[in-house]
């Protein structure tokens, strides 16, 4: 890994000091306090380099600042390049079954076990305490769980009229081999979630024969027939039928607890112990989402997702939307890392399930493959490559993002696809803890300048970055 | 990746700076000042810890020094502990078709694309100008190539014999399903190799025909069978057979060259541009192996193996194993970094195939499946992950072994399994730079101290660890 040279770091050139001063200096006295002279030099050009360097940075910038208000009423439009000063750490996975030790509490040293590289994914038994695991879910039960349904009305049809597509375009695009026919696993490969409704090879067919939509019963749609089905046809139908809670995408109740000042001691300290595991500036971990808690009942599932889209330019993450000051026409959770908890052990199933972790390719496509649908937690997490079994106190993270290989988020790593498998006896608590980083440094760099600009509070944990205010109020909070 | 922090290197702490000094600076100048200030005193303080602890630890050292000569000569035996000053850097894939602009040269940016990350591969191409391929092809064939053939007498025998083996115990390690049969395979993936002649399926065959092993004719043997043949029965009728060099486990020619000093220009150019893609300290590059320049004519190919073997606390290297100073019963090539630069476009066949690269898991046992060998360069390259084309120029380079996580050599990578394709039109030539690191860092400091004591020369291109002698004369050296 390149560390990130500043334009004033050179300090970092530091680090690997010459080996003179181990090695040779078993040899000759007269070497050493030659380059010991050398070293002492060196030390001290690049010490007076850098602070001539940093103190010209704060004159300019002072310089920049005179104009006074006048000034920072035109920062935003003008939105000036922030210089990256940080390079973000990355755990090195080393290979599946690696175990390394970390040190996050003051007592105890725990271990750190590689599930997989692709997602970069570690577990670490016993992250939280008993007594953690339960304060945490009376917490949960005193503010209130809420359905997790991700039932959208009508969200897809007024896409589609915004992008003005007649029937045959649809049909080319769900027609991924172009054989003029559209078969089951075309079209749940691009609609498999309706309106927050899952739909499985079984319901489709259903819904073709309620429809009499395959008219010659070959279980394909041609052109003609695809013609005939008015764009919302399959919902219509579904929801005339009646939706099961075990036809959603998601059948789980959850609620938000906030991790900041005033927060319960417990929460607070799973934030500063998930600051340690990641390693990455506290205000990062301080800036992100609150803690959510999770309670599948028997039988509940989330079916297979990602916690973050992909980011392309003309996306924007929900994070930093606002002070980014951009109108983009898609938005996204920019969730660099999830750390999910386990609170309890789960009687039968509940395994969290990562169906292509470390597959030599990522095809979207192949996820399908004769009426298999391996994103489907209901009926195919025994063909996941990767099951972890919920054990209570145990913790799982994972990267849902590369490096850009300079110290700063990259790629969305499709790989860290996952699903909660269903809940067969019992219940199953679980917690997750996203940390949000926008994968546009300028963007992230903006929000956060914007967060330290709110009237400052004294900052107990304020460790790395600046700022440690928490925009993700407990009241104020959206659900995502 | 962590950094490795020495027991001196407080400015590593520097590097991230508060961002006090680059965001909170637009707001106030106020802050500023004091920010300020706080930062050149802590950068003040930190200046005067590290030479504080810079002296003592040169003190130190003297101190142990004072002795002189006679603890010169008791340094071996007692063979002091090195504390490890440097972390070997290791290129980021970040994902398999990523492409990272590279500095090898001074009027050139070079593309270097990640191929696989298991192992992790990448590919540059125009490494070398077409003038440098041509150099290095005729200074080997001004040296001579000679046959790469690996024909060992007796050895495997001798083993058997070293260990006492009965017949019985011999058959139960290769009865790798335990069903008191020998399939096909469970011989091969034991002994694939003999006196480096490469078994396929049919050649064991035609031996179980020839040798009248197999009685019953059903294709595997049974202990009883197993019983009649002698430890040596399948060599001592394939020699009779006669072997054809098709049948080797390596079908080429090759030959060193020496690229320390007074060696030709484009040698040590290739040396140089090696230790500037690898990163890694120029000492470690100056005392590897020299070039090894191979060529396979039509019909040539080598089958797939690795560059090294694990490593054990029993297993010494072969550079370091004289400066070890240990009698350890096995020993096996470190190579740390293969560099494989193709001299030539090859009109026909000839690619480099990782069978298992990237694979979700690696399994010696089924690489054999179904009478299809993965291993076999000469079948079966068409069912390898990945298979590199040769083009004039190129450099392709791996990690043969993971990191330790804490910035050194760890455990082998199987996954950077590799072999040469079958040449079908042409010739083939390759040339192969290993970078020979010891995973057992006391052994490799150990030996470069060694190296080290040899009487200095002046070392033109010293600019990481002190020692640049070679001690792979081209005279001396030992073909691998």
């Amino acid at each position: 890994m390149e560390t990130d040279a500043g334009d004033t770091t050179a300090p970092a050139t530091l680090s690997p000091r010459p080996p003179c001063a181990r090695i040779s200096c078993h040899k000759s006295s007269n070497i050493c306090s030659r380059s010991y002279f050398m070293v002492v030099m060196v030390f001290f050009h690049i010490y007076i380099i850098n602070v001539i360097a940093l103190l010209l940075y704060v004159h300019y910038n002072d310089g920049h600042g005179g104009a006074g208000p006048s000034r920072d009423s035109h920062r935003l439009p003008a939105q000036p390049e922030f210089l990256r000063d940080i390079s973000l750490p990355r755990i090195e996975g080393i290979r599946v079954g690696h175990v390394q030790k970390v040190s996050l509490v003051t007592d105890k040293v725990h271990e750190m076990r590689t599930l997989s590289l692709k997602p970069l994914l570690f577990e670490i038994p016993d992250f939280l305490s008993e007594e953690e695991c339960r304060v945490v879910m009376q917490l949960a039960q005193l503010k209130g769980l809420m359905e997790s349904q991700l039932m959208v009305q009508e969200g897809q049809e007024e896409l589609v009229e915004e992008l003005n597509l007649s029937p045959e375009d649809i049909f080319n695009l769900l027609d991924i081999n172009q054989d003029g026919q559209l078969q089951l696993h075309e079209i749940l490969t691009h609609s498999r979630v309706r309106d927050g409704i899952w739909l499985t090879p079984e319901n489709l067919r259903e819904i073709y024969a309620g429809l009499k939509a395959d008219k010659d019963g070959n279980g394909l749609l041609s052109l003609e027939e695809f013609r005939l089905l008015s764009s919302d046809a399959f919902q219509r139908f579904l929801l005339q039928q009646g939706v099961k809670r075990s036809q959603l995408v998601r059948n789980s109740r959850h609620t938000w607890l906030y991790q900041g000042k005033g927060a319960h001691r417990v929460l607070q300290d799973i934030k500063k112990r998930v600051t340690r595991l990641t390693r990455l500036p506290p205000a990062l971990v301080d800036l992100s989402e609150p803690l959510q808690v999770v309670l599948y009942e028997q039988g509940g599932h989330y079916h297979a997702h990602h916690d973050s889209g992909p980011v392309y330019p003309e996306t924007a993450c929900t994070h930093t939307r606002l002070a980014a000051n951009t109108s983009t026409p898609f938005e996204t959770s920019c969730r660099y890392i999830t750390v999910l908890f386990y609170l309890n052990s789960v009687e039968g199933g509940g395994e969290t399930a990562f169906p292509v972790a470390d597959n030599r390719t990522y095809d979207e496509v192949s996820l399908i493959q004769n009426d298999v649908d391996l994103l489907d937690t209901r009926k195919n997490c025994d063909k996941s490559n990767l099951r972890v079994k919920p054990t209570k106190g145990t913790a799982v993270f994972w990267y849902n993002y590369l490096s850009d290989g300079k110290g700063w988020v990259g790629e969305q790593d499709e790989y860290s696809l996952h699903g909660g498998c269903m809940v067969t006896h019992g219940m199953k608590w679980v917690a997750n803890k996203w940390i949000n980083i926008d994968p546009d440094y300028q963007r992230q760099a903006r929000y956060q300048q914007l967060v330290s600009q709110q009237p400052e509070d004294d900052d107990d944990d304020d460790e790395g970055l600046k700022m440690s205010t928490d925009p993700y109020n407990s009241d104020t909070h959206q659900d995502l």
